[in-house]
C-alpha cells in the first residue's frame, strides 16, 4: 500500500530559479532584494506593520521578548498547549510563565481565563492561533488595554487567516497585536525550510526592532544615509536570514492563492467525508469559532480518549499512513513542571491526550486517507 | 576604470545543484543530509569535537553563553576590537564584559593582559582569532586552567587556520578551546550567505548542546531511539539552519583547498608587492606570530594615523577601489561606553584608527589593486 507521510513540503517550481538569481547577483547575506520583496508583499497583502524576516519563528518571538524589555520577574500569559518556542523566547529573558487553559471547543487559549492570570507583574499576553484559527483578538486586545499589557500574536501557523471584529471589520491575523510572529518552517502553508517573520504593528517598536535585528547596531539607518557611521547601540542578535531563504520564500508567496485553495479543498474533504464516521465513534472534528476563518493549516481529530487515539495511530500505521499527536502540555514538561503555579489546565491536558493530526499537504490525495481511515471501527 | 568592490562571494558552481538535490529530497528544515555531511567533514578534517551548524556565528556564540550558564553578574574577558556579536552573545545572558587590549603587533587580544582582567566573578575568556590569525592558545588555555575558566574561541574568521604548540603539535583553530564558533557569512573564506557553527570540544557539553540547538527539547535523542517521546527539558532556541544553507555550504567545502590556495596567493602578492611602498610611507603590513598560520582571510594596512587612512580611502575611492576600516572599539560604543571599567585600551583604539582592509576575494586580480594603490604617495 502506498505510503502517506504526515507532511511533504510543496515546491512551486520557482524556488531554485530565484535562489539562482540571488546567487548570481552575488548578494547572499541578509536584507537583500528578496528579503525586501517579501517584506513589502506581506505588508501590502495583509496590512501588517513593519515586517522583518527572521531565521525562524522562534527568533521572531525572541525579538518580541527583547523589544518588550522582558526582565527577570516579569510575567507573561500564554497557553500551555503550544510549541516550546512560545515559552522559550520569554524564558530566555528571565520571564515567569503563567499558563492559561485551552478553550473547550478549540485548543486555542481560553480568553475567559486570561484575567485570572494577570498580576501586577504581568507584562504581555501571547495568544497562539492554534491550527491557524484566530483567538478572540477583540477580547484579548481589550483586556490588554485595560491592564496596560502588550500582545504578541504567535501566528506561527496562521498565515492568510483572519479575525472578524464585532463591527464587521476583518483583519489578518498578525496585524492586530502589538507584535506578531510567523513561521515558514517546512511544515507550514508557505515555507522556506527554516524561517520566520516578526511583524511590528505598534510603531513605537519599529526603529528598535531594526537595530535588534542587525545585531544591536544602527546599520540599517547608516545604509539609508541617516547617520554617517554605525556602531553598537543596543542588545541584539543576528536575526536576519540569508537571501537564499528569502528567495525560496518568494517563490512560495507567488503561489499562495493556489496553495491555500488546495489545502482548503483537502480540509473540506476531510471535514465532510469523515463527519458520519467520526460521529459514530464519538470523535470530534475541528470547530472554527464564528470570528475566525480557516486557513487549512491543519486537520485534526479529537478522539474519545488516549486509548482510542493510540488505536487509531496504530491502525493508520498499519495502513501506511502517518498521523501524529501534537503538543505535550508545557506545564507538565520536565523543564517547567516544578515552576508551574499549580493552576488546573484540564482542557490543555485533554488536547494533549486526544488530539490527532491527519496528513495535510498540497499534493495529498485526501480520499486515500479518508478511505483507509474509515475502515477503523469496522473491524 | 573597472570597479573593484571590497568583497565578492565566490561560487564554486555546485551550490544550486546541491540545493536542488535537497529540495528534491523534500527535506528542507534543519539537521538533514547536508547538515550531517558538513558536521562529519568538519569533525574529520580539523579534529573538532561535536559540530553543530547554526544560522550564524552570533547564534553559535549565544549557544556557548547558554552552555556555560552565564548569569547576571558573571564576567567574561574579550577583546574590545571585535564584532558586536562576540559581546552581545554574553550580554544577552546578563554578563559583564571586561575588555582586554589588543597586541602591539597584531589586533588580536594581548594575552599578557588577560590575568589582570580576572576576578572571582570571571567565568570565561573569549579569544578572537582576528583575520584568522591565532591568539596564543597555549598561554590562554594555561591561564584558563589556572583560574578554572572556560575558553570560547571566536573563530568567525579562522576556518582552516592553525596554532602550533611549543612541543610542535599543530592544531586547527576551533579545536582547542572548550567551545568554538565559526562564521560562514558571505564575507568569509567559505560561505553560506548567513551561517555559522558551534564546535563542542569539551564532551561535558555535548548532549546539552544538542538539546539547546533543538529548542530545548530532547528531540535528537528521540530520533536516535534513545528515549520514547521527546519534550521540553531545558532552555534553547531554533539554532539549526535550513538544509538549503547546509547544501550551499557543502558545495563550498568541496572546493576549500582551491579557495584557500587562491586567497593565499592574493595575500602573498599584496604582502610582497606592497612591501617597499608601505615602508616608504611608514605603513605597517600584517604580522603573523610564529605560533600562527595565515588562512588569508584578510589583508590589511596599518596606516601612520587616521588622517593617512582617510586619505588612502579617499584616494582608492577615486580609483574605484573599495577599501574599508574595521571595528570601532566596543568600549567606546554608545551602548557600552558608560559600562566599561575604564581600563586603558590603547592598542584597541590605535587599530580602530589606523587599520585599513584591502579587497580580498577569490576572483580578485590583486595586481589591479596593487598598481593603483602604489600611486598613492607619488602624487
Amino acid at each position: 500500500m502506498e505510503n502517506i507521510g504526515f507532511n511533504k513540503p510543496y515546491l512551486t517550481g520557482r524556488e531554485t530559479y530565484y535562489i539562482h538569481d540571488a546567487v548570481s547577483a552575488g548578494k547572499l547575506s541578509g536584507n537583500g532584494k528578496y528579503t525586501k520583496k517579501c517584506h513589502e508583499w506581506f505588508r501590502n497583502t495583509y496590512d501588517f506593520g513593519k515586517c522583518l524576516l527572521t531565521t525562524s519563528c522562534t527568533d521572531a518571538l525572541e525579538m518580541a521578548a527583547i523589544l518588550l524589555n522582558i526582565e527577570p520577574g516579569d510575567e507573561v500569559i500564554l497557553p500551555s498547549y503550544t510549541f516550546v518556542s512560545t515559552a522559550n523566547a520569554f524564558i530566555l529573558r528571565g520571564a515567569k510563565l503563567v499558563f492559561a487553559d485551552s478553550r473547550e471547543d478549540h485548543p486555542g487559549m481560553d480568553e475567559s481565563k486570561i484575567e485570572d492570570c494577570i498580576t501586577t507583574k504581568t507584562k504581555a499576553i501571547i495568544p497562539v492561533h492554534y491550527a491557524g484559527v484566530a483567538c478572540d483578538m477583540e477580547l484579548i486586545m481589550s483586556i490588554a488595554e485595560k491592564y496596560n499589557l502588550y500582545v504578541v500574536e504567535d501566528a506561527a501557523q496562521a498565515i492568510d487567516s483572519y479575525y472578524t471584529f464585532k463591527d464587521g471589520r476583518k483583519r489578518a491575523l498578525g496585524s492586530i497585536g502589538h507584535l506578531a510572529a510567523f513561521s515558514f518552517h517546512e511544515t507550514k502553508n508557505i515555507i522556506s525550510g527554516e524561517g520566520g517573520m516578526l511583524v511590528i504593528n505598534d510603531p513605537q517598536f519599529e526603529s528598535r526592532a531594526e537595530i535588534i535585528w542587525e545585531k544591536g547596531t544602527n546599520r540599517s539607518a547608516f545604509f539609508r544615509g541617516e547617520i554617517n557611521k554605525y556602531g553598537w547601540v543596543d542588545i541584539g542578535s543576528s536575526f536576519l536570514p540569508s537571501e537564499l531563504i528569502a528567495a525560496f520564500l518568494w517563490a512560495q508567496i507567488e503561489k499562495i492563492e493556489l496553495i491555500q485553495e488546495r489545502r482548503k479543498y483537502i480540509w473540506e474533504e476531510y471535514n465532510s467525508e469523515l463527519h458520519n464516521w467520526a460521529g459514530n465513534l464519538n470523535i470530534g472534528l475541528p470547530q472554527i469559532p464564528g470570528f475566525a476563518t480557516n486557513n487549512a493549516h491543519m486537520f485534526y481529530l479529537l478522539c474519545e480518549d488516549i486509548d482510542q487515539r493510540n488505536r487509531i495511530i496504530t491502525f493508520l500505521k498499519e495502513q501506511n499512513i502517518s498521523a501524529v499527536f501534537h503538543y505535550l502540555s508545557l506545564h507538565k514538561s520536565d523543564f517547567y513542571r516544578l515552576k508551574h503555579d499549580g493552576r488546573n489546565l484540564r482542557q490543555t491536558d485533554r488536547y494533549s491526550d486526544i488530539l490527532l493530526r491527519l496528513p495535510m499537504f498540497f499534493e495529498l490525495e485526501p480520499e486515500k486517507v479518508i478511505n483507509r481511515i474509515k475502515q477503523f471501527g469496522l473491524l
